[in-house]
């Protein structure tokens, strides 16, 4: 195999919004494989608020993404060529091969490449409703929320691969689910096709008074449960509508990825509503995967948990699909299509 | 029986900081008994934080105490007039009786009245360390925030009747605890009597930057675990030293008591460091109290755990002291000595 490899780098990291020229388009040969080792051909790339974080290097959970080496990211594809027993070529496989066309895998480290079963399931949901973002909804919907029949979940980001998953999954158990997204297009899809009760644009309620009396009217019974993607004013509206013994399960906040301030009005509401507020990042927690991606998994391949994908076409746009991801441009979970 | 009672009875709701005229001292004769009621004379009462809260009409998790009625408020006695087959003229209780020198209490009501013996522990400290603040401390630090051995704890208001327990229960628990408290004074008393490893005054690092720097030197392993008693400028500060998974209990928010803004600066420091924030009210985790009061009186009775006591002469002094304790005056637990 001498095919050459298209692979996207770290250029610089960006201050404030990212933007084209923090990113590098470089072509390499594709290297003989060493035993052990397996080619991957990158069908899908997954594209995740969370490299936001990465491009920087202030203190977090994550190491920051290394300059000049290939953005890291979730991918699904082929194996093309093996010196590996337990893959053969033509196996599907999901990874972690980064913004690239080919990735050489050394297959033998536990978890680093996963064959997946693409009879009921199509090869893309294993990046989002059955992969990373479902099990990340999953988890903060049922350990940390941990909602109860009867009670109210609201899911910002509720468009997006993991606001939708949680939306359903507590639908699925019981409660009134409220989404929060941005412009009508999304809040009709999420009403319609992924079934919430309601979805309020939060375009239309630009203040924490607006945005509060809008989840009033949508959450009459109060809010007992809240999967946060978003921050900022978002997160004071909702804690001004929360019940006692209300949970918030701290997914992203990307109301402050760039910097931006985004305090917490009211953090007294958390003693006097004696609430819950947890963050966590779904790869701490690897034991809950084979519970999570089963529920997902059967949900799915029987049509009962609905999904949206936006695709942008070649390595090349990855970029601005991603720029556009920021800015919430995308519909459900955002993919570049390399093949 | 037909001594004078003389109560508080709260007259006016605060704007701002409560004030003298908020207050009513009336004198009532005491009713003479009914079937099943028992007469107390209050050897102390228990001056609390939260009666702030009750003192307004915002909403929260209490009804607001009532105008032109007596103050609520923990009291510990004597029961001097008995028509209740469970209690006799000499037997020490402890019940909610109120800012009043006496109480006619309906004493078949279960929990009312609590006899409590005198043997091991001061009849006071039913009110501080074995009552409701040392069970407050217990529930937040042993189930909220659920230290490990070699964790650091940090406690605010920890020369306060919460913040000691806290802390002794802490340092038996093999943790490292910093407190945090106002002056000299407090401060030694918190290191060399109530065995805390270091404590901070917090009035000499008034701004953000100094009291991070503070606890960073106190701290040198991170904070695992916080017990909140006070909110704003030192919750942001313990929050850019905490560690991954650090959980904090919050138990009260003294600094925005009278309405002062005491917003969260970064919260999306509990999604970075994926942290555990709670708020709790002692009160609706009854089934918690046996176990902490066990351990609590056994360790008071044994001498393992230290606790102050501010106490005040005389009914009419009670206001007096209760604006002291939301100024932070008093060491330990602030009492109201009746008898």
């Amino acid at each position: 195999m001498s095919a050459i490899n298209r692979q996207i780098l770290l250029a610089s990291r960006p201050k404030g919004e990212p933007s084209a020229e923090n990113f590098k388009l470089v072509e390499t040969p594709v290297a003989p494989l060493a035993d052990g080792q397996v080619l991957v051909r990158h069908h899908f790339l997954s594209l995740d608020p969370y490299m936001r974080g990465r491009m920087s290097d202030a203190k977090s959970y994550a190491a920051p993404q290394p300059l000049d080496q290939v953005m890291i990211g979730g991918t699904a594809g082929e194996v093309v060529e093996s010196k590996n027993p337990h893959f053969k070529a033509g196996d599907k496989v999901v990874g972690m091969g980064g913004w690239q066309e080919y990735a050489v895998v050394d297959a033998d480290q536990r978890g680093v490449l996963q064959k997946v079963d693409t009879t009921h399931v199509p090869l893309s949901a294993y990046l989002g409703a059955v992969g990373m973002p479902g099990v990340t909804g999953w988890y903060g919907l049922v350990k940390i929320i941990a909602p109860k029949a009867g009670e109210t979940v609201v899911v910002s980001s509720a468009a997006g691969a993991v606001g939708g998953a949680v939306g359903q999954l507590a639908k699925a158990r019981g409660c009134r689910v409220v989404g929060i997204a941005g412009g009508p297009d999304k809040c009709r899809s999420v009403v319609e096709e992924l079934g919430f009760d309601e979805c309020i644009d939060y375009r239309q309620f630009t203040d924490l008074k607006a945005m509060s009396g809008a989840l009033k009217a949508a959450c009459p019974d109060g809010i007992d449960g809240y999967f946060e993607n978003v921050g900022g004013m978002l997160l004071d509206a909702v804690m001004l509508r929360a019940n006692a013994f209300a949970r918030i399960a701290m997914c992203g906040m990307i109301a402050g990825y760039n910097g931006e301030p985004i305090p917490m009005t009211l953090p007294q509401l958390i003693l006097t509503n004696r609430m819950k507020v947890e963050g966590f990042i779904v790869s701490e927690h690897m034991e809950a995967w084979p519970e999570a991606l089963k529920e997902l998994g059967t949900l799915v391949a029987t049509g009962k948990l609905k999904y949206r994908e936006t695709v942008a076409q070649g390595i090349a746009n990855a970029p601005e699909a991603f720029f556009g991801l920021l800015k919430g441009k995308n519909q459900g979970k955002q993919l570049v299509k390399l093949v």
